[in-house]
């Protein structure tokens, strides 16, 4: 991971009150949210969904949700179903035969909000383990350089996040100059995982926070890589499949 | 490190820009700028001066050094001693035949601003891994929560502070309630370090930075465990031996 000139920059921004230290202007930015935010969104598109539309509150979630033909709405607030919406953010409530050609209006906490601080950038795309060699791919086809945004959880730093981060970096490693000691530390992490990505979250806050409400099935199926070669891109105010 | 609700907690805050995040009231909050500030500061105590005064200029560092007697004043800025001051941050630059009996007023960049940002706390104590068991003895004696504090590198989050957290950690973890991704991260990092801490910070971004102002003694120095077995810890605006 020596710094090479020739090489576009990779850098990695463990949470977005550290965002401002980084200039996202001319980079793919990946959003990640693997709890669960990140790995809804990938899910739903691959399952059909023509839209994502992203927005900050549940309210926002409600009025887009009337304002927008053939669409759904779906958000949780501590780990419910918020009131007023029709869904959660479990990546397994948006199967085929319910999100096909539809909008998801989707509200999440911290995702959401990391989504709408990056200001500038060449793109935006959405990462979670459901799509990392297709993300992997495209990062590596484009040749910008990355910076690889998670969300963390209301500002705190996050281990599952920091997981992923550390996947696409040993992934992408040799197409890139690397001078961050995030990306270093991540990768660090990511090669202790021998025993799987769920084994080594086991004592991470968010699994305990997630496994607390019982949603078991939903870390099992977020931490699975390649389930769903796709990548979401944003277009305007939209998520949409590449 | 399961949570149990019989021990004190230990948290770790990996950068200045999340302090914010953490509530230090009642805690042991180590500061941790192993690059140089605490190191220089663990020396210095340890080599026989009378105090550390932390000031965040250079003006501050010369004027206090003015009114302080019996004091030197030391800080650098890009790699070399600032204009008007005495001497740099080196750990290697107080030798006792210097510093005995003195009062040193010191400025650097990033420890001696997460320092003056800790407003509440039950003490505040220096970590360097040249103190590293003697702070961690002194931590389980106290028996209170603790936050380890990275001073990090103008609010970036960095390698060499990260894995001093991190040994921390895991010499600690038996006597805290452990419930912090940031700890869980930076206690495998550290375990990862079978070939000493120099070698595993050889990528990273700071040693690369001193490394190029030829401070290669400093970085071997400031990476050794246990070579002085002290307690800085602040009194007033003043750093003391406990």
């Amino acid at each position: 991971m020596q710094p090479s000139n020739s090489l576009p920059l990779l850098q990695v921004c463990l949470s977005p009150a550290l965002l401002s230290l980084y200039d996202t202007t001319g980079c793919t930015v990946v959003v990640i949210d693997v709890f669960r935010a990140t790995s809804t969104i990938v899910e739903a598109l691959a399952n059909g969904a023509s839209r994502i539309i992203p927005v900050a509150s549940v309210d926002d979630c409600i009025r887009t949700g009337v304002s927008t033909p053939n669409s759904i709405t779906a958000g949780e607030r501590d780990g419910k179903i918020a009131p007023g919406l029709q869904y959660g953010n479990s990546p397994l409530a948006f199967p085929p035969e319910l999100v096909a050609g539809k909008s998801l209006v989707l509200t999440t906490t911290n995702g959401t909000r990391l989504l709408h601080m990056i200001k500038e950038a060449s793109s935006i795309v959405i990462g979670a383990f459901l799509n990392l060699s297709a993300l992997c791919d495209f990062l590596i086809a484009e040749g910008k350089p990355v910076l690889l945004g998670c969300a963390a959880w209301k500002d705190r730093i996050n281990l599952e996040d920091t997981l992923l981060a550390g996947a696409v970096v040993n992934r992408v490693a040799d197409h890139f100059s690397i001078n961050c000691d995030s990306a270093q530390m991540a990768a660090t992490i990511e090669r202790q995982c021998s025993t799987g990505y769920l084994d080594f979250l086991r004592n991470s806050s968010h699994y305990h926070r997630l496994a607390g409400y019982g949603l078991h099935e939903d870390l099992a199926y977020c931490t699975t890589a390649d389930l769903r070669p796709i990548v979401p891109i944003l277009r305007g105010k939209e998520l949409v499949r590449l």
